[in-house]
């Protein structure tokens, strides 16, 4: 029996099934101000697990949390020349303040790095300063004219990280040590999300950086999304902001700064990635709801045998919620199947009476019966089976979806379902343009062996070139 | 032999020394727009556990986070009359985004009654739906004049609590619950801060509020600062924007709404509740570095008994940061001291030969010697004791430096010097002005056995005046 669907299915409008998923999930709502969002309740735990995630790990790598304004006098972004160019179409402009107009008008923050730049001038004296590492949670206005949910939106919430280093080989080793141990491990880790590291060429690195490295993660439609960038910005903003140090040897040296950002779109990531035409799959790791236990039916001796089995997850350490049978089954079941909660706990009168409960995978659909006492222990070992195999499943998609191809032509093919490598000598800047023309970008630079390169002038590199978001 | 002060001492000039701390202690710096703040690691390290400190206990008291956007229509204001009054003077406006002149202005939020009131009409259906209980984490602007870093900041950040209830009777039982499980027992128990609890006069009320109830903690110069408070929004916002709900009896009624926040001002007030002439003092439960293990000289010996010890320490659970013997001791203890560590413990040469080392308490500066294999335990004991000691010292100081008075001019007198305490009855609208006229006003009515009343209707109420921040 077909049971009528509640979301758009993927294959007939995957934008329609997105926005039908962040709404039916609750995830968010647009904003009453153009491109603004509202983050749910529900959205919001993920992304609070996401931040609790990545923050341990940046803590990990050594850098300090800080906090600094939301607002920047227009001055600031005028310094550094490519910078100002960049994010100049997008500002938001506070003109007019407590009653007054203001006498020089005041940015808010598209990101960071020209008030950070300006203090570490002030906090760095000597090479014993250095590093310098700090990272803040904050909320940045980039103006969109064709705003998104999670995607692109005009204000979204974020981490960026800027750190300043004596060297630029302490910087390169920086930059490649948050990119690996914070995002690539959050992601694969967390997020079950496997992605193509790399850098950006040229045309597509962050306005003022000597180097971008992205991870770039294909949704299931086979565009891309890069899910989180570092920056190695030279000394570009350390000229502009006067980052210097006084060496061991008593010179006055500019100092080698980095920055690196991971955003609330992540979360659109994670619905693209993993989500099937029923909705949301969360992995287990990442779920701020792992198990649900649901009532088959209102009866006292079902709902009380559902808090039993709860509470036995609870004190196994699983993030459990009750669902009383209040109102439909089926309906309950599509609701939760939407909000993707990994492993549903179905409890009712029939099994009851055979010591059992039924324990479905939302990954799969997979269903067996397990003996109440067996539950917290069988839970737990799903979870983790489940948190694998969703992972393995997106590796599995990430490389059928890859073409290796030789031309642009080719490339223009293949990228219509999914992702094209090809060498990189083979695009250069005129195939840019062509692929560009198409709605094609190459999404990042890597070695033959899918390694990283220090830079875009190794030799042999492989390009991989996509649709993205 | 007296040391030479780095900082102002309080009798000497209070607000100096305020400055002193945050400099030295490198809490804050003064951000490049007008009452901006730059939040530095140490700073930060100290929000943020409060932040974690009162999330779970807004979590506990069944309120679920989400996220409103940063900008709001300025129509949305205009709707609520008594809000708007009260919040125009210090609103920050766009007037330009994405290289043009907007239509309608937008405001950088300086809270959230309006936008959140807009999405609970969308979200509140029937009674099925309430409470219906948010929290947020967010930056709000509120345009200075006068700044002072943590107490007074254009912009600032906090949590904004919003809950909508069925009855009056529900949203006064929430709001009394939030102040008392969330506020007072965060500010008792881990702020170590004794409060006069109770609510505001009409004069003194929230913008659009039918009932403000605050927390008054005592700052060690006897004025007060308003730590956390909760308002009862009756149902003023409800009919600005549409917040009806379908009764069990089948008719749209009106929702009650309450909004509750506490923000970063908390760190000022965390500086001044428990600070002395050496700087901060940070309660153990609160403290991100609880004890700090020095090297009195830089021998290797010395140095690797540190990283033992620090071990044992932080094994027992113990927050707790080595600082090795480069440098001189004099000044590394100064520095520990003005960052309020409540514990030292002091690793020298001649002691190590003994097995010992000392311990040094920052609230009192009492100091004993322990053998190696005692640290731990000594230690975990001696948080807990420095914690109750801190809030039975500032229980002892707020209840010295309150003065029951029977006149208004007795009232100005006393509070020269700390609070006063007499009958509102005593006081009324005429007096409020006069008090006012000398910088001193109400900071809340209390029933005479010092406990909140429901409303200010009550008869014979006591009144808390004082100077305030």
């Amino acid at each position: 029996m077909a049971t009528q669907s509640v979301l758009t299915p993927q294959a007939d409008d995957f934008p329609r099934w997105y926005q039908d998923v962040v709404a039916k999930a609750e995830m968010a709502d647009n904003g009453p101000v153009r491109g603004t969002m509202v983050i749910r309740p529900y959205g919001w735990a993920i992304w609070e697990r996401m931040q609790a995630a990545m923050d341990e790990r940046i803590k990990g790598a050594g850098a300090q949390n800080a906090y600094f304004p939301l607002f920047i006098p227009l001055s600031y972004f005028q310094r550094e020349a490519e910078h100002v160019e960049g994010f100049s179409p997008e500002l938001a402009i506070v003109t007019h303040a407590g009653g007054e107009e203001l006498a020089e008008p005041i940015v808010v923050r598209p990101t960071s790095e020209t008030v950070i730049g300006e203090y570490m001038a002030k906090w760095v004296q000597s090479y014993r300063d250095l590093p310098l590492l700090l990272n803040q949670w904050s909320n940045v206005v980039r103006w969109e004219l064709r705003p998104r949910l999670f995607l692109r939106s005009s204000e979204f919430l974020w981490q960026e990280g800027h750190t300043a280093h004596a060297s630029y080989d302490d910087a390169n080793a920086y930059a490649n040590k948050i990119h690996l141990e914070v995002y690539n491990d959050f992601l694969e880790n967390v997020l079950a999300a496997p992605t193509y590291l790399g850098i950006k060429p040229a045309s597509e690195r962050f306005a003022g950086a000597i180097n971008s490295i992205t991870a770039e993660g294909m949704m299931r439609d086979g565009k891309a999304l890069q899910m989180a960038t570092t920056h190695e910005l030279g000394q570009n903003f350390a000229r502009a902001f006067d980052i210097y140090f006084q060496s061991e040897a008593g010179q006055a040296e500019l100092c080698h700064t980095t920055s690196w950002g991971a955003s609330t779109r992540m979360v659109g990531g994670l619905i693209m990635l993993h989500g099937d035409d029923q909705g949301l799959v969360v992995p287990p790791r990442l779920a701020p709801i792992q198990a649900v236990v649901i009532a088959v039916r209102d009866e006292p001796e079902v709902n009380d045998a559902c808090e039993k089995v709860a509470a036995s997850l609870k004190s196994a350490g699983v993030r459990v919620q009750v669902d009383r049978g209040r109102g439909s089954f089926g309906r309950r079941v599509t609701d939760w199947e939407i909000k993707g909660v990994p492993l549903r706990v179905e409890v009712g009168p029939r099994d009851l009476k055979e010591g059992v409960v039924t324990l479905v995978r939302r990954d799969n659909a997979d269903k067996a019966a397990f003996s109440l006492d067996a539950v917290a222990s069988v839970a737990l070992d799903l979870l983790d089976v489940i948190q694998s195999a969703m992972f393995e499943g997106a590796k599995q998609r990430l490389a059928d979806a890859t073409s290796d191809v030789l031309t642009i032509d080719e490339a223009l093919e293949a990228t219509e379902t999914g992702f094209a490598r090809l060498k990189w000598s083979a695009v250069g800047e005129s195939g840019e343009a062509t692929l560009k023309a198409r709605a094609v970008t190459v999404r990042c630079l890597q070695r033959p062996d899918g390694s990283m390169p220090a830079n875009d002038r190794e030799a042999e590199l492989d390009c991989i070139v996509a649709k993205s978001y």
